[in-house]
Order: C-alpha cells, then sequence, then structure tokens
C-alpha cells in the first residue's frame, strides 16, 4: 500500500499509527509548501486536495486520515494491538474522544494556525478568515482547559493504553507548540505531563515533522 | 437502547439513521432551549453537554452523533442495509464523504448559524465568535459550490444507494435552508435536485425538527 503524504499534522498521525502498529508502508511526499497537492496529477487522487492518501490498488483510494488508520485498524493485524478498538463498545468510546479531541482542540489549532502565522502560506490556497485568529486561539485555551479537567476520568495516561484518540491529541498539540505558537497554559499540568510522555514515545520521535522515514 | 435526544441536526441524524434501518429506540427529549444539557443530571450523562447520547446500559454511555451510527451499524441487523458499508473499503469510502462534508460544509454550517442568527441563543453558553459568521457564510458557499461539482462522480443520487454521508448532508442542508439562512444558490442545481429527493424521504419527514415521533 502506498501513503501519499507532506509536512503536516494530519499525516503525522497516518504515519505515527503506522509507526505504532508496526505497518509498513511506500511513502510518497508531496511538496505542500510547492502546491504540488493543489494541481494535477494530485487532484485526479484527491479531488479535495489534501494529505494524507492512501493507495490500496489501482484506482482505488482512501483519503481523510482518521478514515485511513480505521481502514488499517480493521484490515491490517500485527504482534501490536489494534489502536481504535477490538470490540464494538471500545472502538465507540475511542471514536468518541477523538471527535471530541477534533472539535474541541484540533479544528481551532488548524483554523488559529491558517488565519494566524500560516496566512501567508495558506491565504492564496484557501478562503481564510483573519479576523477569526484571535477567537480560534482563544476556542483552543477553552479546548485545552475542558481536555485537562477530562485527562484523569478518560484513562489517557493512566495506563499503557495507547489509541488513535491520543495520538491525534498529541499530533495536534505538538503543532500547537512548535509551529502554531500556542503551547499549553502551565496551568493545565495533566495535559503537558501526559503530551511529555508521549513525546517521548518512539512513534512520535521518529515522526517529528520533516524527519522523513528511511 | 436510550437515545437522549433534542432539536438540531445532529440528534436528527441519529432519528434519520434509526427510522432508514428500521431500529427502535426510546428517545428521551432534553429541553435544549432551556439549557437542560449544560446543567446536571445531564453533564453526569455527557460531560461535553451535547445531544444525542445512546445509553446501552447502565453506565455505558457512547455520546456523538457519527459515533452512535457507527456502533448501531456495527452491532445491529435488520432487514435493511447497513449504512457505513459491509465491507472495509465501503466503509472507508463512506466515512472519506462523511470527513469532507463535515469539514466543508457541516462544520461552517453549524458556526455560521451560532455566530450568527443564533447567537442570541448560543452567546450565553458558548464562546461565539461573531466576527466569524459572515465568513463562516461564504465557507458553506465553497463547501456547497465543491460538493455540487463532485456529486455525479460520487455517486450520490446516482442509484437508490444510501448511506450515512447522505443522511448528514441532508440534515445540515435542511438546518442550513430552514434555520440558519443559508439556501442553496439556485446555480447549485445538482444539490438542490439532490435535496429534494432526499427531502420526500420517509426518514426525513418523519425526523422534522420538532417533529417528535409518536
Amino acid at each position: 500500500m502506498r501513503l501519499y503524504v507532506s509536512i503536516g499534522p494530519n499525516p503525522r498521525i497516518v504515519r505515527m499509527y503506522a509507526a505504532e502498529r508496526g505497518i509498513a508502508l511506500e511513502e510518497i511526499w508531496i511538496g505542500l509548501a510547492a502546491g504540488e497537492n493543489r494541481r494535477e496529477p494530485f487532484l485526479s487522487l484527491n479531488p479535495a486536495g489534501q494529505l494524507p492518501v492512501l493507495e490500496i490498488g489501482p484506482g482505488q483510494i482512501i483519503a481523510e486520515s482518521l478514515t485511513i488508520c480505521e481502514y488499517l485498524d480493521e484490515t491490517v493485524d500485527t504482534p501490536s494491538p489494534h489502536l481504535i478498538g477490538c470490540d464494538p463498545f471500545t472502538r465507540a468510546r475511542t471514536r468518541m474522544w477523538l471527535r471530541r479531541i477534533e472539535e474541541r482542540y484540533s479544528q481551532p489549532v488548524t483554523a488559529s494556525f491558517r488565519f494566524g502565522p500560516g496566512l501567508a502560506m495558506f491565504g492564496p490556497r484557501l478562503r481564510c478568515l483573519p479576523e477569526a485568529a484571535e477567537g480560534m486561539a482563544a476556542l483552543v485555551r477553552d479546548g485545552e482547559a475542558w481536555l485537562d479537567a477530562q485527562l484523569p476520568a478518560s484513562g489517557f495516561g493512566a495506563s499503557d493504553m495507547l489509541t488513535l484518540a491520543e495520538i491525534v491529541l498529541y499530533c495536534s498539540m505538538d503543532f500547537a507548540i512548535n509551529r502554531a505558537g500556542l503551547p499549553p497554559d502551565p496551568k493545565h499540568s495533566a495535559l503537558s505531563s501526559w503530551f511529555g510522555r508521549m513525546d517521548a514515545r518512539v512513534s512520535a520521535q521518529l515522526t517529528k515533522a520533516h524527519a522523513k522515514r528511511a
């Protein structure tokens, strides 16, 4: 299977997921900064112009990070545990947390970056709302506070359990800290400690931005 | 199984999904306008303060609309077809379209409503960005144009095939038209025709806003 990837937190989610599970994917790097994703031949592969994209056979394309991870979790067995879950209720809980993390944190982080520090790059490509940059950063803080309060109850970091929800939150936080200028407020100490533990994982180090796998 | 519901497009997604599949759920209505979802006892059920919520047993709670639909699609067989898919690749394609529809259309519709016409109701409850209301409405138009162009290729409406992606797009569009003041641009005729066909379905009529099932 071929995985089309680029810089940015979304391709990293799939790369980190694959690294955790020991799934080997042939990576094809697309030049996001040069806009290769917004023109042919890439648009024929994914008319949404986004990365990552998984090609499982001729003309058989799956786009969207979490959709790709769902597909790999369903179809690929490795000695490492599945990261969405092995029964319907566990999968439902992982997906529930994924959606909460995306809505309250990942989405405003992305918007805050595109409408603010990333405006010079994204403005000519996408409709950006610079008037909303500050408000989106405030939403990031709200989401951070909510997740910090939920951490103990949700079991994040309470054991060696790792799910796709943790991978998505980690990739978004690393991007928030290192690209979007939104490091977590020190008072959200549960979240900061959790981030430190995630950042130490081999899969996190292997997939740091621009660190192409050999 | 008990389904906690309210007015709004998200609970409707699960109600319409259940109606299409012939799944009977005990509906418990929560007063959204009165803010019952933002206080106890509801917050103990779902600390996110959102609806719908599925209760599958004592203390066994699943929140988030699409997560609930995924759970029902996985666990409940009825004479009606599953609406996410019966094999991993079909499920992946449905999920991919779901995410595109949410990102490009449903999310800006919700934001446009909350930051604009719905501000009096949502302003005291959530952080709203009224400065982004107009930009979000423009994003809705962009998404509409993209989906209109994708309709023929995606197979929407090309056959009797129905998936959860169609249900989500329909519920968002009906909300955009009737609550958010964002009817589709007449030039997006593929999308408008498709909406008309969806609106004629029994499941659509049974779940119109405020139309509580008997």
